[in-house]
């Protein structure tokens, strides 16, 4: 085992009609103004926006409205944010929605009470300060209810980065996984490669690689394939959305990576670049970009390739497990190559760059992963290069 | 999945070396002066005591000593440390050792900061107010190290209860693997016995069990048997020791436990009851009651007891699960009839009697746990009754 610290206070409230709490929850903290964050037009649709409204109106809450936060959610509408925040002096930020929401919630946490411009702290600022954030989710799948990290997109640049703070972790989120009903079969694939990715990344990469760890992030991925073959055929199975949704959330909340020695978060490096320049969405870079690592990566750590191989599908071979999981990706409607995400095989150059330069050298990791290393993966992107 | 809410806010340090951080974890945390909880004199054998006293000058952290807390932690001890606390007027407890050095810790933050007596919180009273208290922890098994649970025996009433608040997490708790390399093959049996237990209970007893949940469980199980069977192999094994640690927090940290509809901890209620009549280890009364319960419980529950028969040993028939469960106690030392923990099978109607006054009744589990069906159960310790 790997030296760890492990510190998660977010507190859950999971269950049907739970986010019929949130005023009660606000109030008892002593929260009296909150900035509202959400999406486009669906948490209307469903009238949870009116619950939501009905429960901060009856516990005395007053709230400020940020919609509009896109699905990659950017820094223009975050720097809006922030700004609604200062000027209305909210006390909190309560985000309703998808990890964009809750994104870009917690970046304006941070932006709220700095001095400086919030993209500074994307570019490695330290994070001192920030107001609380609560969360009622509507989608499971990046993890963002109950762990410090943060992703936004700056469009100027073209840039898709993180913040990582105790700080920012939200107080208390709240799941009633029949919020999930309506989540389309599309994003519903997105979601799952998205909570494998977090699971998978550390567990390949590691150089300590405990038991324990290995069968909890084995638990973690064969339930969010199980669940969501349910959920695919029966998008109303409570249980399978449930379950979905906390394996979702355990498999970034830092519980997977605790012991694990030398993880790294390579798929999404490159992934944050597939988003950042063709704004797809982020399960689909990954589900584009994992088979292509994973047969890059097999034979720098053989063991836990063949373990997953093993335990997640039941075969003896690596490069077996590889394959499985890319036909599993295709089978739930995940993109699998750089052309099923219509990107061209001409820009391959244009993102290993982009990856290099952008987050390879920030994370540390450019002596590994260097343009032509990135390269050799993208070119295992392209259609037929792993049959 | 059942509704749950989750709030773990304990602060885990891991790794070599650990403890000496205490001061500096203290003095961060504005800490003055603490009440520091120890057990016997092991401590000051291994130099422990001496690396965590140095640690509290170097960071000019006062201390009051309360040494020489029981294996089985006993009121009177427990109160004479809140008469210290109260009159040294500390404003922490740091505790080191097991999980009775820390329960007696957690109880004594309780009646501190209290006008009533302790016990009364045992009996029901609610916890509204504690002391925050701090744990280098030396002995993996109960884990009180990353929970809100304490139990102590009234040596006058002989009972032995429990509090529960999530105002007695510990703050921080530290683990360092090694200090755990002195425990001998007598403890870490009990505390495997002890670990399996905390995470089985829910796992047999659920009436809502999803897969996830499950599979979380025998990750924790399968972990706690190798992990133990390499440590009684070589003691000074860091990783099966740190694995060991880990695995036994996390079988009773709340995780576990999430989304599982009517669990109970009847093991538990049973093991207390032996534990406060004759004074053996936790781990010994519960590795004698576990397996007559499970042979009498196996038809309630068919689908998990057949489930833990696979995937924990393999095997297809639900009898055969608990059999080997039973076998692997017995060869890890642990006692499996109440003759091998020398209790007289006369004595059985005044277990019995005292499990349903004492425990039955005030968990509401008197219905079902009438004090004839605990001796059926009993029965079922006997030498022979399960072969």
């Amino acid at each position: 085992m790997q030296d760890f610290e492990f510190h998660n206070p977010t507190k859950i409230i999971f269950g049907r009609g739970k986010e019929n709490l949130i005023g009660k929850v606000l109030k008892e903290d002593g929260i009296k103004k909150v900035l509202f964050v959400y999406g486009q037009s669906s948490i209307k649709k469903t009238g949870l926006y009116d619950r939501v409204v009905n429960s901060l109106k009856e516990n005395g809450i007053e709230f400020v409205e940020h919609g509009g936060v896109k699905p990659n959610p950017v820094l223009s509408h975050t720097r809006e944010g922030i700004e609604k925040a200062k000027k209305e002096k909210v006390d909190a930020i309560l985000s309703v929605g998808g990890g964009s929401v809750l994104d870009e919630g917690k970046a304006i946490a941070v932006g709220a009470v700095a001095d400086k411009d919030v993209w500074q702290f994307f570019k490695g600022e330290p994070i001192t300060d920030a107001l609380p954030n609560y969360t009622i989710l509507t989608l499971a799948a990046t993890g963002s209810e109950m762990n410090g990290y943060a992703v936004i997109t700056n469009e100027d640049t073209q840039e898709k980065l993180s913040i990582s703070s105790i700080l920012i972790y939200p107080k208390v989120s709240i799941f009633n996984p029949e919020l999930t009903f309506s989540v389309s079969p599309q994003y519903q694939a997105y979601a799952a490669v998205d909570a494998i990715a977090h699971t998978i990344e550390w567990y390949f990469t590691c150089n300590v690689c405990p038991n324990l760890q290995n069968r909890l992030v084995e638990s973690i991925v064969k339930t969010v394939m199980e669940t969501t073959e349910k959920i695919l055929e029966n998008p109303y199975d409570y249980n399978a959305r449930a379950e979905f949704m906390w394996a979702a959330t355990l498999a970034l909340n830092g519980i997977t990576r605790t012991g694990y020695g030398g993880g790294v978060y390579v798929n999404h490096m490159i992934a944050h670049s597939l988003g950042a320049l063709y704004d797809l969405p982020h399960g689909a870079c990954l589900s584009i970009v994992i088979p292509a690592w994973m047969w890059w990566y097999k034979d720098k750590n053989p063991t836990q390739f063949e373990r997953f191989a093993k335990e997640i599908f039941g075969l003896n071979k690596k490069e077996e497990g590889i394959k499985a999981l890319k036909s599993w990706f295709k089978k739930i409607g995940a993109p699998v190559s750089l052309q099923d995400g219509n990107i061209p095989s001409s820009d391959i150059d244009k993102i290993a760059n982009h990856v290099y330069h952008t987050t390879a050298v920030l994370w540390g990791l450019d002596k590994v992963y260097t343009v032509d290393k990135i390269k050799e993966i993208l070119y295992l992107a392209l259609r037929s290069n792993i049959e």
